[in-house]
């Protein structure tokens, strides 16, 4: 079959770009990924909502600034005009309008998104992604529902049993205090802001440069800017922050830093406050944030770094390919843009279409940002004036986290979650000349052990060659192979057979069992195995 | 939140016609469900393929024959010319033929496909739903991968503990070979198999006049194809087939009834036979089918009825309406429309538009068939001539098994894997004026419960009457409370409720354990509950 010359039709037999298979080995992490995030997600009791995969268009219009011109568009084919969702935190707000008598919620969604992006493999960059989040619904004390959503973001990691990474932390309205502090004018405030996300990839000099000769921004603003958000830390410099009288005059700054303060207190309680780093130069792009923002970065101090040639670190190339090892598909990039919680890479600004089509130096795609999310209070009464929903959430980017954690296994990393999809017990039939290839009695011994809750296995044609049976068994990485023989049968016996025992073991051809002993010993030899 | 009134633009906010949000206990019931065959699945030792949601249009093209019209198409944008997926078999004969190194193949599929029905509640007709595949590829002995994908489909209702079902086998090789040797000429053969098709839902008469009337067969012809197909049974049928010397005497009956004998040994070995109904009358639409068919039906016999007004038997409405509990979308249908396996539901033959608009007649909507499949031996060739990959599969409309299943609980039944999605304990906290409400405390609490593996919640205000907290745990269906109070927690103590006991129990208003022995505590109440 894998033999014969490709046709011309094989030209056109592709993935449509920017999409994978998921397949073999990538299909088991993402399971088993997907497993330990949900039980965490439960254990913090957020229920499971599935949106359809489109949305009305006009749900999502307006939501996404100048990244609408991402969303893919169904053809009108008479009725209702609909796109592919471009995250889920906007069909998350739908469904939260809609029902009006949800007056808290706690939910989260596992599911692909779709952006009509340029792919790139070195980017990262793909059109259909695998997304994650968690998102907590209605009024609460103060930061209790953001404190929440942070530790449960160091659960993820912890169940992921991820280190080196950290959760950077800012706050909308400190961010706005501060340029308002530092003089930038009312009209300039998004696309500074936009400016001061690039510092984790641009040395302030750069930064500076673009503020001042792109945006127009006087020097002596950017220099006060620059006292600021080149500060990072965690208690300390929120103390320092207290201490500034003149920011402490600004109203918004004031409220942000006061609920700075409960936030870090609550984290310590939730033992997560270690992974935080209270850094002022994270922005975000969304408009849509009101309060707390986040974004979860890998640390190179880990040692957690991408195949050749890029490092997670690095503003570009962020990801690395990974292929499926079963599938053909290989020209197609298969990360996430990591571009998390439906938050668009940019402010909502004036650019140069080229430059809109070439995000090379778009910060978020650079940083290898995991998961980031922030608070968002006012989405839903877009949906439904005068609802009084606020909201806070985080998303995880599945695709990245797959990647990631392949290239930390690829450099001998180990994870007690991810277990290899293993074949319990291989069944085998041996015989001389005019051997029957015992099908039924093959069968049988299938349907009996997976009866008792084994995954059993055989090969599907009439009979093999000893040597054949033995690869097949191999390829499926079965700890046992059940020997079936004429002469054996008989006198109602079979053989278990415990492969990759040493030359010497007594047991290494096998032992010989009555037939109605067969589950047992297979069980046995299994139990025995996964001691 | 839940009071201001709904303002105009409530109106527009929807869901997008014939799909629905999935939310609450219908999420607790697809994930049971989905767990319970992917468990099957597995044990069958099939890998997940999980393909992106839409395909090049040109992948789709040609495969659907006049269902084809039903296909979502995306917008040009500039590009590749991409459609939803119609169902899950395609894309798995596509990855086939992309990947030529494979010579067998056993893959899953769970996911969701897309059809531009019209969509209607009285029939279960969504335009998004649920499919779950399961499809084997490459050469096997005869018969063998068809008995193992039927001991399959056996093995997955016992896991989702059904009983009262039967699966009708047919073969498409016996069928044409019954009409052949009745008279049907050749150009009627698809169209005869369609009326045929019916026999399920309307008498002979009906069937008949059809035939003669509409489809202008000789009524002698019609006379002797109703000796054969108004025949079903097991395998005594199967006997009078071969005594049929005019049958036998056609190759293609000959080949589809010697492998039809082979395969209910086999499925004798597999404990299914049982289940089998081999029914002459049944042919299923989709033109790519080449032998064994079959289709899963619920019986009235076992008392498996659909709510008020239709039951599953009547031929329509075929399918109750299944609203979410939680949420307001109720407008619309919720269940797949049960043509699985990305069948058509009719054969590709010319017809009325009207008659294409109402598919009223269409017999597979009205049986309510939640599984069906068969083999197909040339799709892959089709994206890869000279492939030589036969193919076998059954897939599950999950939503109709969903709705069913739902049935069966509202009319006591009760499922032992479908677990109710529990919260373990709440935590509550009590006080006099000017209590706290010790939010921090009741963090550390959560914590620690969640550190255990267990899940914990608590209300996110800072305080709330006694009454209100009894009601929130009482919503989370917690068995155990765990109370807070600031006396308590100055002696290090902390009180542990279970809830529900009776009146005059010692432990009624709960008892006072040490902070440290908290998780002890809980883990012991839960453990004995779960006995």
């Amino acid at each position: 079959m894998a033999k014969e010359k490709k046709s011309k039709n094989k030209e056109t037999l592709k993935n449509p770009k920017g999409t994978r298979d998921w397949f073999g080995d990538d299909v088991v992490l993402l399971k088993a990924i997907r497993r330990q995030i949900e039980t965490v997600f439960e254990k913090y009791r957020a229920q499971e909502l599935d949106t359809p995969v489109f949305e009305l268009q006009e749900v999502l219009k307006g939501k996404y600034g100048e990244d609408s011109k991402l969303i893919y568009d169904l053809q009108d084919q008479g009725g209702e005009l609909l796109s592919l969702r471009y995250d889920m935190t906007v069909p998350f707000a739908r469904w939260l309008a809609m029902n009006p008598d949800i007056e808290t919620s706690k939910r989260y969604a596992i599911g692909k998104v779709y952006r009509r992006d340029q792919p790139a493999i070195s980017k990262g960059r793909m059109r259909e992604f695998w997304q994650c989040d968690i998102d907590f619904a209605g009024e609460t004390a103060p930061m209790f529902n953001d404190s929440e959503i942070i530790s449960c973001v160091v659960k993820i990691f912890e169940a992921l049993e991820w280190t080196g990474y950290t959760i950077k932390l800012n706050d909308r309205r400190i961010l706005d205090g501060l340029f308002e502090v530092s003089g930038v004018p009312e009209d300039k405030l998004r696309t500074i802001s936009s400016a001061v996300d690039k510092l984790d990839k641009m040395p302030w000099e750069e930064v500076k440069k673009e503020m001042v000769e792109q945006k127009g921004l006087d020097e002596s603003v950017a220099d006060k800017i620059q006292t600021y958000v080149t500060r990072k830390g965690g208690k300390e410099l929120l103390a320092e922050l207290q201490k500034d009288e003149a920011l402490m005059n600004n109203p918004k700054a004031k409220k942000g830093v006061e609920e700075m303060e409960l936030l870090m207190r609550y984290l310590q309680r939730w033992k997560a406050l270690d992974k935080i780093s209270f850094d002022l130069s994270l922005a975000r792009g969304l408009d849509y944030y009101t309060g707390v923002i986040y974004e979860v970065v890998t640390e190179g101090s880990a040692g957690v770094k991408a195949p050749a040639p890029a490092t997670v670190e690095d503003s570009a190339p962020p990801m690395p390919p990974v292929a499926s090892t079963e599938s053909a598909s290989t020209d197609a990039p298969v990360t996430s843009n990591g571009s998390a919680n439906g938050v668009p890479r940019r402010a909502k600004e004036k650019k140069k279409v080229s430059e809109d089509e070439d995000r090379s130096d778009d910060p978020t795609v650079g940083v290898g940002s995991v998961a980031a999310g922030g608070r968002y209070d006012n989405l839903v009464e877009r949906f439904r004036p005068g609802a009084n929903m606020p909201c806070v959430g985080v998303s995880f980017g599945i695709d990245r986290i797959i990647a990631l954690t392949k290239a930390r296994i690829a450099k001998g990393e180990r994870f007690s979650y991810i277990k290899p999809n293993r074949t319990d017990a291989y069944i085998m039939a041996f015989g001389g000349s005019g051997f029957s290839g015992m099908f039924e009695e093959r069968i049988d011994v299938l349907a009996a052990l997976r009866e008792a809750g084994l995954r059993a296995e055989t090969f599907s044609k009439q009979k093999a060659k000893l040597q054949k049976q033995f690869q097949l068994a191999d390829r499926a990485a079965a700890p046992v192979a059940v020997i079936l023989g004429e002469d054996e049968q008989a006198r109602g016996e079979v053989k278990v057979k415990q492969m990759g025992l040493p030359d010497g073991h007594p047991e290494k051809d096998g032992v010989l069992v009555k037939t109605e002993e067969l589950v047992a010993k297979v069980q046995a030899v299994l139990a025995r195995l996964d001691q």
